[in-house]
């Protein structure tokens, strides 16, 4: 039987964007499935009094140049936002709506590719719309359905969800009721799916 | 030219041991040397304002959960030390008068598996002593050696040098002028060494 792997992501986060750009072929790779779950990772930062890693200068400092060689590890493209931090609600609501309109995935991965490495500022829903159009979806329609109740409850029981179930920090996976946290953790995860941790 | 890993640890860091028990065969693998660096973390955090994960309490339950899977994966001992936090003064400068006595890395080995596996109390000469006795060492003397400038002042030089060039937590290496944080780097590292991050 296929694994499914529980991917909580904020499109805010860079390390959500970086692995974003790998999990589905990661996922391929070993088996199992990828359940996309947008999530606001502000909301859990109050939660669990979890902060930014940016707060701290030094730590800022060093993860952008720690992000930008994993995108070179990764060959994908990274030019920090000059809009940072970015408020992303629209944009995870976009996310949902989009897979409700059954491209969930690849309208992920351009909304985080255009902020994350072409300067998109995806707190405007024109922005928004122009994303959704190039993949063939109705751009306007999308944007209106961001302020619908079934996309925005998906949004707010995500995020309850995974505060539930103990993430303070994005991207989180979860295999099962186990839970990685961290670009960085897809090497455990690969062991752990290989059944190498056991 | 071999090139040259530097190793900023601290006994207390739950990622140091475990990035420990790794970094000489990770080191040889990529034709590399290691220079092991004791510092002091809680002075890293001081000066940055970065602080322990622990005191988020949902990332201190999962860092745990966390450690032991790393541990699993590397097949290395792993038991939650009773006494955590750890004062690892006496042990970092322990360390540093064992390098001086030509057992450097054996006796940070033996001290950081006897802390994070074995329940050993670091902060205790005589435990200390015992460690640095059953490698050959005189355990006595490597104590005593503890209280001298010699040593004191590598400890102080190690944890300086760390804060200037923007440490802000462990383990944390250096490869020439790249930084690179945290046990779960070592993929990342792998690739620099292989100039495939050029």
């Amino acid at each position: 039987m296929s694994q499914s792997i529980e991917f909580f992501f904020d499109p805010a986060s860079t390390y959500s964007y970086l692995a974003a750009t790998q999990i589905e072929a990661f996922a391929k790779e070993h088996g199992a499935t990828v359940s996309w779950k947008p999530f606001l990772l502000g909301k859990a930062f109050e939660a669990t009094g979890n902060k930014m890693p940016a707060l701290v200068p030094a730590k800022g400092k060093y993860l952008f140049k720690d992000a930008t060689l994993w995108a070179k590890l990764y060959k994908v493209p990274f030019a920090f936002p000059k809009n940072f931090p970015l408020n992303s609600v629209l944009a995870s609501r976009a996310i949902i709506a989009a897979d409700q309109a059954g491209q969930g995935v690849p309208f992920a991965l351009a909304a985080l590719t255009a902020y994350w490495a072409e300067g998109a500022d995806l707190t405007l829903p024109d922005t928004v719309a122009a994303i959704a159009s190039k993949l063939g979806l109705d751009g306007a329609a999308l944007v209106a359905a961001t302020g619908e109740a079934a996309v925005k409850d998906v949004l707010r029981a995500n995020t309850e969800d995974a505060i539930a179930r103990g993430v303070f920090g994005a991207p989180t996976f979860f295999i099962g009721k186990q839970m990685f946290w961290g670009n960085d953790r897809l090497p455990l995860m690969s062991a752990w799916l290989k059944g190498e941790l056991a």
